[in-house]
Protein backbone atom coordinates (compact mmCIF):
# COMPACT_ATOMS: atom_id res chain seq x y z
CA UNK A 1 0.00 0.00 0.00
CA UNK A 2 0.97 3.37 -0.83
CA UNK A 3 2.52 5.66 2.09
CA UNK A 4 4.08 9.25 1.71
CA UNK A 5 6.52 9.49 4.85
CA UNK A 6 8.87 13.22 5.01
CA UNK A 7 11.59 13.56 6.91
CA UNK A 8 12.15 17.27 8.63
CA UNK A 9 14.27 18.96 10.94
CA UNK A 10 16.94 21.65 11.23
CA UNK A 11 20.48 21.36 9.42
CA UNK A 12 22.82 18.95 10.53
CA UNK A 13 20.01 16.31 11.93
CA UNK A 14 21.21 13.56 10.76
CA UNK A 15 17.86 12.92 8.76
CA UNK A 16 19.56 12.27 4.84
CA UNK A 17 21.41 9.78 6.51
CA UNK A 18 18.93 8.11 8.23
CA UNK A 19 16.19 8.11 5.38
CA UNK A 20 18.87 6.35 2.97
CA UNK A 21 19.11 3.52 6.22
CA UNK A 22 15.46 3.40 6.76
CA UNK A 23 14.89 3.18 2.74
CA UNK A 24 17.89 0.14 3.08
CA UNK A 25 15.90 -1.31 5.62
CA UNK A 26 12.51 -1.47 3.45
CA UNK A 27 13.73 -2.16 0.29
CA UNK A 28 15.21 -5.21 2.38
CA UNK A 29 11.44 -6.24 4.23
CA UNK A 30 10.63 -6.09 0.22
CA UNK A 31 8.20 -2.81 0.97
CA UNK A 32 9.04 -0.87 -2.73
CA UNK A 33 10.34 2.46 -2.15
CA UNK A 34 11.15 5.30 -3.60
CA UNK A 35 13.68 7.81 -1.64
CA UNK A 36 13.77 11.45 -2.97
CA UNK A 37 14.14 14.63 -1.45
CA UNK A 38 13.60 18.96 -1.83
CA UNK A 39 13.84 21.12 -3.90
CA UNK A 40 16.43 18.36 -6.23
CA UNK A 41 14.17 15.57 -6.44
CA UNK A 42 13.80 16.52 -10.13
CA UNK A 43 15.65 17.68 -12.93
CA UNK A 44 14.06 21.22 -13.04
CA UNK A 45 14.52 21.04 -9.19
CA UNK A 46 18.08 20.53 -9.17
CA UNK A 47 18.60 23.67 -11.18
CA UNK A 48 16.47 25.86 -8.57
CA UNK A 49 18.39 24.04 -5.85
CA UNK A 50 21.65 25.81 -7.47
CA UNK A 51 19.86 29.34 -7.74
CA UNK A 52 18.42 28.83 -4.01
CA UNK A 53 21.96 27.14 -2.25
CA UNK A 54 24.82 29.54 -4.32
CA UNK A 55 26.42 31.15 -1.95
CA UNK A 56 26.87 34.38 -4.32
CA UNK A 57 23.23 35.08 -3.68
CA UNK A 58 23.14 36.46 -1.00
CA UNK A 59 20.82 39.50 -2.40
CA UNK A 60 18.16 36.61 -2.60
CA UNK A 61 15.10 38.59 -1.01
CA UNK A 62 12.91 36.18 0.84
CA UNK A 63 9.67 36.16 -1.34
CA UNK A 64 11.73 34.85 -4.38
CA UNK A 65 13.45 31.89 -2.00
CA UNK A 66 9.93 30.80 -0.62
CA UNK A 67 8.69 30.95 -4.66
CA UNK A 68 11.03 29.08 -5.72
CA UNK A 69 11.25 25.87 -3.27
CA UNK A 70 7.61 26.18 -3.95
CA UNK A 71 8.08 25.94 -7.51
CA UNK A 72 10.28 23.08 -7.37
CA UNK A 73 7.73 21.27 -5.14
CA UNK A 74 4.79 21.77 -7.49
CA UNK A 75 7.07 19.86 -9.99
CA UNK A 76 8.46 17.29 -7.70
CA UNK A 77 4.80 16.40 -6.82
CA UNK A 78 3.64 15.77 -10.43
CA UNK A 79 6.76 14.59 -11.63
CA UNK A 80 7.80 12.31 -8.88
CA UNK A 81 5.89 11.71 -5.53
CA UNK A 82 1.97 11.21 -7.28
CA UNK A 83 3.42 8.51 -9.83
CA UNK A 84 5.07 7.10 -6.99
CA UNK A 85 2.07 6.83 -4.85
CA UNK A 86 -0.45 5.61 -8.02
CA UNK A 87 2.46 2.51 -8.06
CA UNK A 88 1.68 1.29 -5.43
CA UNK A 89 5.45 2.70 -3.77
CA UNK A 90 6.48 4.12 -0.07
CA UNK A 91 7.90 7.53 -0.68
CA UNK A 92 10.53 8.56 1.57
CA UNK A 93 10.98 12.38 1.20
CA UNK A 94 13.91 14.48 2.80
CA UNK A 95 12.01 17.95 3.09
CA UNK A 96 8.18 18.89 1.87
CA UNK A 97 5.94 21.40 2.85
CA UNK A 98 6.71 21.57 6.92
CA UNK A 99 9.96 23.30 5.84
CA UNK A 100 8.58 25.64 4.11
CA UNK A 101 6.43 26.89 7.41
CA UNK A 102 9.46 26.52 9.47
CA UNK A 103 11.69 27.55 7.24
CA UNK A 104 10.51 30.45 5.03
CA UNK A 105 7.01 31.61 7.24
CA UNK A 106 9.65 31.68 10.69
CA UNK A 107 12.45 31.51 9.70
CA UNK A 108 12.14 34.48 6.99
CA UNK A 109 9.05 36.05 8.46
CA UNK A 110 7.04 35.40 5.53
CA UNK A 111 3.05 35.58 5.72
CA UNK A 112 1.83 32.13 7.17
CA UNK A 113 -1.91 32.92 5.47
CA UNK A 114 0.20 33.14 2.09
CA UNK A 115 2.74 30.40 2.53
CA UNK A 116 -0.55 28.19 3.52
CA UNK A 117 -2.46 29.23 0.00
CA UNK A 118 0.65 28.91 -1.85
CA UNK A 119 2.07 25.51 -0.37
CA UNK A 120 -1.94 23.70 -1.03
CA UNK A 121 -1.50 25.38 -4.50
CA UNK A 122 2.04 24.30 -5.35
CA UNK A 123 1.74 20.73 -3.63
CA UNK A 124 -2.03 20.13 -5.28
CA UNK A 125 -2.94 19.44 -1.86
CA UNK A 126 -0.67 15.83 -1.42
CA UNK A 127 0.06 15.56 2.04
CA UNK A 128 2.16 13.28 4.34
CA UNK A 129 0.91 10.47 5.66
CA UNK A 130 3.64 10.60 8.82
CA UNK A 131 6.23 13.02 9.36
CA UNK A 132 9.70 12.00 11.09
CA UNK A 133 11.10 15.04 12.93
CA UNK A 134 14.71 15.24 13.64
CA UNK A 135 14.70 17.44 16.57
CA UNK A 136 18.08 18.57 18.09
CA UNK A 137 19.50 21.93 19.96
CA UNK A 138 20.16 24.11 17.04
CA UNK A 139 23.89 24.52 18.35
CA UNK A 140 24.64 20.56 17.84
CA UNK A 141 23.11 20.72 14.29
CA UNK A 142 25.28 23.31 13.01
CA UNK A 143 27.99 21.94 14.75
CA UNK A 144 27.65 19.08 12.81
CA UNK A 145 26.84 20.35 9.41
CA UNK A 146 30.56 22.19 10.11
CA UNK A 147 32.01 19.05 9.78
CA UNK A 148 30.51 17.78 6.95
CA UNK A 149 30.75 20.54 4.87
CA UNK A 150 35.15 20.76 6.41
CA UNK A 151 35.21 17.35 4.47
CA UNK A 152 34.33 18.78 0.90
CA UNK A 153 36.79 20.26 -0.89
CA UNK A 154 35.84 23.61 -0.45
CA UNK A 155 35.98 24.40 3.29
CA UNK A 156 34.27 27.35 3.42
CA UNK A 157 31.72 25.12 1.68
CA UNK A 158 28.47 26.22 3.54
CA UNK A 159 25.20 26.64 2.20
CA UNK A 160 23.27 30.51 2.21
CA UNK A 161 21.14 28.45 5.20
CA UNK A 162 23.71 27.17 7.14
CA UNK A 163 25.53 30.29 6.99
CA UNK A 164 22.28 32.71 9.04
CA UNK A 165 22.38 33.63 12.28
CA UNK A 166 21.58 31.56 15.23
CA UNK A 167 17.84 33.11 15.79
CA UNK A 168 17.10 32.21 12.36
CA UNK A 169 17.80 28.69 13.08
CA UNK A 170 16.13 28.53 16.51
CA UNK A 171 13.01 29.91 14.67
CA UNK A 172 13.11 27.18 12.59
CA UNK A 173 13.19 25.23 15.20
CA UNK A 174 10.46 26.17 17.10
CA UNK A 175 8.13 26.15 14.70
CA UNK A 176 8.71 22.62 13.58
CA UNK A 177 7.92 21.81 17.17
CA UNK A 178 4.80 24.17 17.10
CA UNK A 179 3.79 22.10 14.08
CA UNK A 180 4.01 18.79 15.32
CA UNK A 181 2.28 19.77 19.07
CA UNK A 182 -0.31 20.75 16.74
CA UNK A 183 -0.31 17.49 14.49
CA UNK A 184 0.61 14.64 16.65
CA UNK A 185 -1.47 11.78 14.48
CA UNK A 186 0.92 12.83 11.56
CA UNK A 187 3.85 13.77 13.23
CA UNK A 188 6.84 11.60 15.68
CA UNK A 189 9.13 13.28 17.13
CA UNK A 190 13.10 12.02 16.73
CA UNK A 191 15.32 12.51 19.64
CA UNK A 192 18.28 13.42 16.75
CA UNK A 193 20.63 14.38 19.33
CA UNK A 194 21.39 10.46 19.64
CA UNK A 195 24.05 8.12 17.80
CA UNK A 196 23.14 7.11 14.37
CA UNK A 197 22.47 3.29 15.37
CA UNK A 198 19.88 4.00 18.11
CA UNK A 199 18.13 6.98 16.14
CA UNK A 200 17.86 4.46 13.59
CA UNK A 201 16.52 1.98 15.55
CA UNK A 202 13.78 4.73 16.32
CA UNK A 203 12.89 5.21 13.01
CA UNK A 204 12.57 1.80 11.74
CA UNK A 205 10.10 1.45 15.33
CA UNK A 206 7.79 3.98 14.22
CA UNK A 207 8.02 3.96 10.68
CA UNK A 208 7.08 -0.14 10.97
CA UNK A 209 4.26 0.61 13.83
CA UNK A 210 2.83 3.16 11.11
CA UNK A 211 3.00 0.52 8.18
CA UNK A 212 1.89 -1.92 10.12
CA UNK A 213 -1.11 -0.51 11.36
CA UNK A 214 -2.23 0.23 7.81
CA UNK A 215 -2.03 -2.91 6.05
CA UNK B 1 9.15 62.41 -11.28
CA UNK B 2 9.57 58.60 -11.56
CA UNK B 3 7.43 56.65 -13.31
CA UNK B 4 7.00 52.61 -14.16
CA UNK B 5 6.06 52.18 -17.60
CA UNK B 6 5.23 48.28 -18.95
CA UNK B 7 5.59 46.99 -22.51
CA UNK B 8 2.98 44.28 -23.10
CA UNK B 9 2.02 41.83 -25.62
CA UNK B 10 2.37 38.20 -27.73
CA UNK B 11 5.68 36.81 -29.20
CA UNK B 12 6.38 38.93 -32.03
CA UNK B 13 4.54 41.96 -31.32
CA UNK B 14 8.26 44.21 -31.57
CA UNK B 15 7.97 45.51 -28.12
CA UNK B 16 11.67 45.01 -27.19
CA UNK B 17 12.37 46.54 -30.57
CA UNK B 18 10.19 49.73 -29.39
CA UNK B 19 11.30 49.76 -25.78
CA UNK B 20 15.11 50.25 -26.99
CA UNK B 21 13.87 53.21 -29.42
CA UNK B 22 11.24 55.07 -26.53
CA UNK B 23 14.28 54.70 -24.15
CA UNK B 24 16.70 56.38 -26.65
CA UNK B 25 14.49 59.01 -26.91
CA UNK B 26 13.73 59.64 -23.53
CA UNK B 27 17.22 59.74 -22.77
CA UNK B 28 17.81 62.13 -25.58
CA UNK B 29 14.74 64.24 -23.62
CA UNK B 30 16.99 64.29 -20.57
CA UNK B 31 14.49 62.08 -18.63
CA UNK B 32 16.37 59.54 -16.40
CA UNK B 33 15.77 55.91 -17.86
CA UNK B 34 15.77 52.63 -16.76
CA UNK B 35 15.12 49.40 -19.43
CA UNK B 36 14.25 46.74 -17.78
CA UNK B 37 13.07 43.17 -18.77
CA UNK B 38 10.98 40.06 -17.17
CA UNK B 39 11.94 37.53 -15.83
CA UNK B 40 15.81 38.24 -16.71
CA UNK B 41 15.98 41.74 -14.61
CA UNK B 42 18.59 40.50 -12.24
CA UNK B 43 21.00 37.99 -12.05
CA UNK B 44 19.04 35.86 -10.21
CA UNK B 45 16.28 36.40 -12.88
CA UNK B 46 18.16 35.42 -15.92
CA UNK B 47 18.87 32.10 -14.15
CA UNK B 48 15.26 31.78 -13.31
CA UNK B 49 14.50 32.38 -17.43
CA UNK B 50 17.22 29.79 -18.13
CA UNK B 51 15.06 27.11 -16.76
CA UNK B 52 11.96 28.93 -17.95
CA UNK B 53 12.76 28.99 -21.73
CA UNK B 54 14.78 26.02 -21.86
CA UNK B 55 13.28 23.76 -24.65
CA UNK B 56 14.53 20.42 -22.90
CA UNK B 57 11.65 21.37 -20.46
CA UNK B 58 8.81 20.35 -21.90
CA UNK B 59 7.67 18.09 -18.46
CA UNK B 60 7.68 21.64 -16.79
CA UNK B 61 4.02 21.65 -14.84
CA UNK B 62 2.69 24.84 -15.34
CA UNK B 63 2.37 25.53 -11.86
CA UNK B 64 6.06 25.62 -11.47
CA UNK B 65 6.06 28.02 -14.66
CA UNK B 66 4.08 30.26 -12.65
CA UNK B 67 5.87 30.33 -9.49
CA UNK B 68 9.52 30.59 -11.38
CA UNK B 69 8.34 33.58 -13.05
CA UNK B 70 6.36 35.41 -9.41
CA UNK B 71 9.87 34.51 -8.17
CA UNK B 72 11.87 36.04 -10.81
CA UNK B 73 9.56 39.24 -10.43
CA UNK B 74 9.84 39.15 -6.62
CA UNK B 75 13.35 39.44 -7.23
CA UNK B 76 13.17 42.12 -9.60
CA UNK B 77 10.71 44.17 -7.95
CA UNK B 78 12.83 44.64 -4.69
CA UNK B 79 16.17 44.41 -6.51
CA UNK B 80 15.66 46.61 -9.05
CA UNK B 81 12.44 48.53 -9.73
CA UNK B 82 11.76 49.88 -6.33
CA UNK B 83 15.59 51.13 -6.30
CA UNK B 84 15.12 52.88 -9.47
CA UNK B 85 11.77 54.23 -9.14
CA UNK B 86 12.99 56.15 -5.67
CA UNK B 87 16.02 57.32 -8.07
CA UNK B 88 13.13 59.25 -9.74
CA UNK B 89 13.87 57.17 -12.63
CA UNK B 90 11.34 56.61 -15.46
CA UNK B 91 11.41 52.64 -15.92
CA UNK B 92 10.42 50.40 -18.94
CA UNK B 93 10.06 47.39 -18.68
CA UNK B 94 9.80 44.47 -20.63
CA UNK B 95 6.73 42.10 -19.51
CA UNK B 96 5.13 42.33 -15.63
CA UNK B 97 2.31 41.61 -14.00
CA UNK B 98 -0.09 41.53 -16.87
CA UNK B 99 1.65 39.30 -18.59
CA UNK B 100 1.57 36.39 -16.12
CA UNK B 101 -2.86 36.72 -15.88
CA UNK B 102 -2.40 36.69 -20.03
CA UNK B 103 0.14 33.76 -20.41
CA UNK B 104 -0.73 31.99 -17.25
CA UNK B 105 -3.66 32.29 -15.96
CA UNK B 106 -5.54 32.32 -19.30
CA UNK B 107 -2.75 30.74 -21.52
CA UNK B 108 -2.17 28.20 -18.90
CA UNK B 109 -5.57 27.79 -17.58
CA UNK B 110 -4.02 28.12 -13.32
CA UNK B 111 -6.84 29.71 -11.49
CA UNK B 112 -6.48 33.43 -11.51
CA UNK B 113 -8.08 34.43 -7.64
CA UNK B 114 -4.57 32.30 -6.85
CA UNK B 115 -2.74 34.35 -9.56
CA UNK B 116 -3.85 37.12 -8.55
CA UNK B 117 -2.70 36.70 -4.65
CA UNK B 118 0.82 35.58 -5.45
CA UNK B 119 1.08 38.36 -8.07
CA UNK B 120 0.44 41.30 -4.90
CA UNK B 121 2.84 38.85 -2.75
CA UNK B 122 5.83 39.30 -5.28
CA UNK B 123 5.08 42.31 -6.31
CA UNK B 124 4.46 44.17 -3.14
CA UNK B 125 2.11 45.43 -4.96
CA UNK B 126 4.16 47.65 -7.45
CA UNK B 127 1.70 48.66 -10.29
CA UNK B 128 2.89 50.47 -13.70
CA UNK B 129 1.13 53.37 -13.97
CA UNK B 130 0.77 53.03 -17.52
CA UNK B 131 0.83 49.80 -20.01
CA UNK B 132 1.33 49.46 -23.93
CA UNK B 133 -0.08 46.30 -25.14
CA UNK B 134 0.99 45.98 -28.08
CA UNK B 135 -1.72 43.70 -30.54
CA UNK B 136 -1.68 42.13 -33.43
CA UNK B 137 -2.80 39.03 -35.21
CA UNK B 138 -0.94 36.06 -33.25
CA UNK B 139 -0.29 34.42 -36.78
CA UNK B 140 1.52 37.56 -37.61
CA UNK B 141 3.17 37.72 -34.33
CA UNK B 142 4.04 34.18 -34.16
CA UNK B 143 5.91 34.36 -38.11
CA UNK B 144 8.03 37.09 -36.81
CA UNK B 145 9.52 35.38 -33.63
CA UNK B 146 10.16 32.53 -36.55
CA UNK B 147 12.07 34.83 -38.69
CA UNK B 148 13.74 36.04 -35.25
CA UNK B 149 14.95 32.84 -34.66
CA UNK B 150 15.95 31.82 -37.90
CA UNK B 151 18.50 34.74 -37.73
CA UNK B 152 20.01 32.87 -34.56
CA UNK B 153 22.68 30.21 -34.67
CA UNK B 154 20.40 27.24 -34.01
CA UNK B 155 17.32 27.71 -36.81
CA UNK B 156 15.33 25.68 -34.39
CA UNK B 157 15.62 27.87 -31.34
CA UNK B 158 12.02 28.18 -30.89
CA UNK B 159 11.41 28.83 -27.40
CA UNK B 160 9.21 26.73 -24.85
CA UNK B 161 6.57 29.23 -25.27
CA UNK B 162 7.05 29.60 -29.05
CA UNK B 163 6.36 26.10 -29.43
CA UNK B 164 3.20 25.85 -28.42
CA UNK B 165 -0.07 25.64 -30.11
CA UNK B 166 -2.03 28.80 -31.80
CA UNK B 167 -5.24 28.49 -29.24
CA UNK B 168 -2.56 28.90 -26.31
CA UNK B 169 -1.33 32.45 -27.30
CA UNK B 170 -4.66 33.44 -28.93
CA UNK B 171 -5.74 32.83 -25.66
CA UNK B 172 -3.08 34.74 -24.19
CA UNK B 173 -3.96 38.04 -26.34
CA UNK B 174 -8.28 37.86 -26.08
CA UNK B 175 -6.47 37.87 -21.98
CA UNK B 176 -4.55 40.84 -22.97
CA UNK B 177 -7.62 43.00 -24.30
CA UNK B 178 -9.83 42.22 -21.57
CA UNK B 179 -7.00 43.48 -18.95
CA UNK B 180 -6.93 46.36 -21.38
CA UNK B 181 -10.49 46.87 -21.54
CA UNK B 182 -10.81 46.34 -17.86
CA UNK B 183 -8.24 48.87 -16.90
CA UNK B 184 -8.73 51.74 -20.04
CA UNK B 185 -7.14 54.76 -17.70
CA UNK B 186 -4.31 52.50 -17.70
CA UNK B 187 -3.58 50.97 -21.03
CA UNK B 188 -3.16 52.05 -24.25
CA UNK B 189 -3.35 50.24 -27.00
CA UNK B 190 -0.83 49.73 -30.05
CA UNK B 191 -1.66 48.76 -33.10
CA UNK B 192 1.66 46.52 -33.67
CA UNK B 193 1.11 45.17 -37.00
CA UNK B 194 2.01 48.17 -38.37
CA UNK B 195 6.19 49.44 -39.37
CA UNK B 196 8.69 49.49 -36.95
CA UNK B 197 9.03 53.87 -37.31
CA UNK B 198 5.14 54.30 -37.33
CA UNK B 199 4.73 52.16 -34.26
CA UNK B 200 7.69 54.30 -32.51
CA UNK B 201 5.71 57.16 -33.31
CA UNK B 202 2.77 56.23 -31.51
CA UNK B 203 4.83 54.89 -28.44
CA UNK B 204 6.62 58.15 -28.24
CA UNK B 205 3.50 60.43 -28.39
CA UNK B 206 1.65 58.27 -25.72
CA UNK B 207 4.10 57.64 -23.68
CA UNK B 208 4.97 61.71 -23.67
CA UNK B 209 1.26 62.37 -23.61
CA UNK B 210 1.28 60.39 -20.25
CA UNK B 211 4.25 62.06 -19.29
CA UNK B 212 3.56 65.73 -19.81
CA UNK B 213 0.15 64.91 -17.49
CA UNK B 214 2.00 64.07 -14.35
CA UNK B 215 4.15 66.94 -14.83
Amino acid sequence: METFITFEGVEGSGKSTQIQLLGDYLAGEGIPVLLTKEPSGTPIGRKIGDILFHRGHFAMCPETELLLFLAARAQHVREVILPALQDGKTVLCDRYSDATFAYQAAGRRLDPAFVAAANDFCSSRVKPALTLLFDLPVETGLERADRRDARLTDPAAADRFEREELDFHNRVRQAYLKLSAAEPERFRLIDASRGVEEIADQVRGQVMDFINKQR
